[in-house]
């Protein structure tokens, strides 16, 4: 059941808007939890919770550094969110063209 | 804000095993709620919550058909969650690519 945590903390960190922007942010470099503060209203316990989620999922990792704490992209790079969705994309797809099979088939009784 | 609302839905249904279970049974064919519940230890509503939030997020519909409720794939083909993940990733691997150079350069400096 390890990667299907794996997947529940993945799915779950980008389910808040605020979250994926801070991941967008940090994917331009390193930032403290004030710097990534700055565009939004909320307060720094605020940021620091969902950066702590974004941790927690492997997504970002934090360092203390003196007063601030330095924020990066974690090692999660969501492989398997990925795979998750691109597999059940794919039958979904098959799904589709399957009942258009069909719908032709039956087109094709009528005439 | 009306993609970033559906992202929030959809990742946010997609982060329990039980939610992704039942897509990926639905992937296979309709089942009813009762269908749905049999691999699980869950009661009938317990199931039936969790379809509701999956019915929210477009990724369900379900249909009453007497006694029953018929569940099957709905319309959010998850193209805007993809293509969120697959940016991200292609940042990240940008982002890995620089840092790569920046070490292949301060190595080349030392020797």
């Amino acid at each position: 059941m390890v990667q299907s945590q794996t997947l529940d903390r993945t799915f779950s960190a980008l389910s808040d808007p605020t979250r994926r922007d801070i991941l967008e942010r940090l994917s331009t470099g390193p930032a403290s939890i004030s710097q990534l503060a700055r565009p939004y209203r909320i307060s720094l316990p605020g940021v620091m919770k969902h950066v702590r989620i974004l941790e927690e999922a492997n997504l970002v990792t934090t360092d203390k550094r003196g007063r601030t704490r330095e924020c990066r992209l974690g090692p999660e790079r969501m492989d398997d969110a990925t795979r998750w969705i691109e597999r059940y994309r794919s039958q979904w797809e098959h799904r589709l063209d399957r009942l258009e099979a069909i719908i032709e088939r039956r087109k094709g009784g009528r005439t």
